[in-house]
């Protein structure tokens, strides 16, 4: 299973303060890596739900990325969540620990120290010319919220999670899909192993219908879409990609 | 309760082909109603994983706003989910029906009578000037993927769901969460019915936190924030709004 489930974590994306750039980011990550994104949950900052959110997509997926609530104040709860979500108690990680002393010096204060703790048995990989290591636990990767770091965290791993490549074509209708569900239908249930999809348009596009064919093998890819043409009238396709 | 949550139902937001715009839009729009968002979830078109989320979100939030899945084709199964997550079963709206007759006359095909179908005992809203009714079952609103409709359908039932307003303020500090960390605690634990949240940034803004503070009371909002500002050092404090 090559599938991928994303929680974004954090008050101010549901608040409404700030627009969530980490989900949609990770979700075109992880299309290009082959991986099949199966949920993505927005969730409060505290610990039940977070929890409940990682056990839920950890039987859906084989990778989980969590995106925010890392950091030394009251509201950085995710790994607190992720320790009792596996049933790990928090232990300090002494590289992380002499880097923060290496920095802080007389000015480590508690909260400070926070940033040390990793649930028991964590990864904690620190990558060449970067500040902060990348934690993750078992299949859980634990990303920061601050839209640069995340991404400079997920880049640094992003090999690791890379499957076969998933192909995808497209067909561009001028019919509406009132008119051609039925043939739909019928190239659904001849291609099962093809995920097709069919999204409207009511504005002003060149198209009515865009039909989306998705899978990893590639020939069914384009059989599929050439069942669908057989069975569509003359003219209906506006153009493909 | 005056809670929220969000389902997004579409393989292509998780395949990155489309990016939402309907979570983020719908998260200000309950903002401003002053309705508290507790969870967004984003899934595929599959109806278990939808009567899933339908069954946690009707656990956790007073009003469910589903955007995304309705329409004639396959991969629109929203209406079936919510059926099944009330035990109810399809049955065609008769206005609806009598609408899609005259718009489709003898092009009343299969797939379009779909598009009359819904749970037994949902609301069917027919608003003057527009085309197509707003769904809703129970505290379930069913909205449609397209923007432009889902921003037009909310928009005819949005007072509907408007609570007392939320008070938010903000103060923007010039040092970093580390330093504050001690202080945010100890007016976190003053004022637990205050939403107090910490957002550092690490990029060339004028400031290196954001804390802010949201609740129902303006004066326990106001009374937080003087709290914090008391225990800061002089000058940490670079504006606030």
């Amino acid at each position: 299973m090559s599938s991928a489930a994303i929680i974004v974590i954090g008050n101010e994306i549901l608040s409404a303060k700030v627009q969530d750039e980490n989900g949609p980011w990770l979700a075109r990550e992880l299309r290009d890596l082959g991986v099949e994104l199966r949920r993505i949950e927005t969730v409060p900052d505290e610990v039940p739900l977070i929890v409940d959110a990682l056990q839920r997509c950890l039987k859906s997926a084989r990778w989980v990325f969590t995106s925010g609530g890392i950091g030394p104040t009251h509201d950085d709860v995710t790994i607190a969540a992720v320790a009792q979500a596996f049933g790990r108690k928090l232990v300090r990680d002494e590289r992380t620990l002499l880097l923060l002393r290496a920095r802080f010096g007389s000015e480590l204060n508690p909260a400070r120290m926070r940033l040390a703790e990793v649930p028991e048995g964590a990864r904690v990989e620190f990558h060449e010319g970067y500040l902060f290591p990348v934690l993750s636990l078992e299949n859980v990767v634990i990303l920061p919220g601050v839209p640069s770091l995340l991404r400079e965290g997920f880049t640094r791993l992003r090999e690791r999670f890379r499957q076969a490549p998933i192909f995808s074509r497209a067909l561009y209708l001028g019919l509406g899909e009132g008119a051609v569900a039925e043939h739909l239908d019928a190239t659904v249930a001849r291609y099962p192993a093809v995920g097709i999809g069919s999204y409207p348009r009511f504005d002003e596009a060149d198209h009515r219908v865009k039909v989306t064919f998705d899978g990893r093998d590639e020939k069914e890819v384009r059989a599929a879409l050439e069942h669908l043409r057989a069975l569509l009238p003359r003219g209906a396709i506006i153009r493909e990609d």
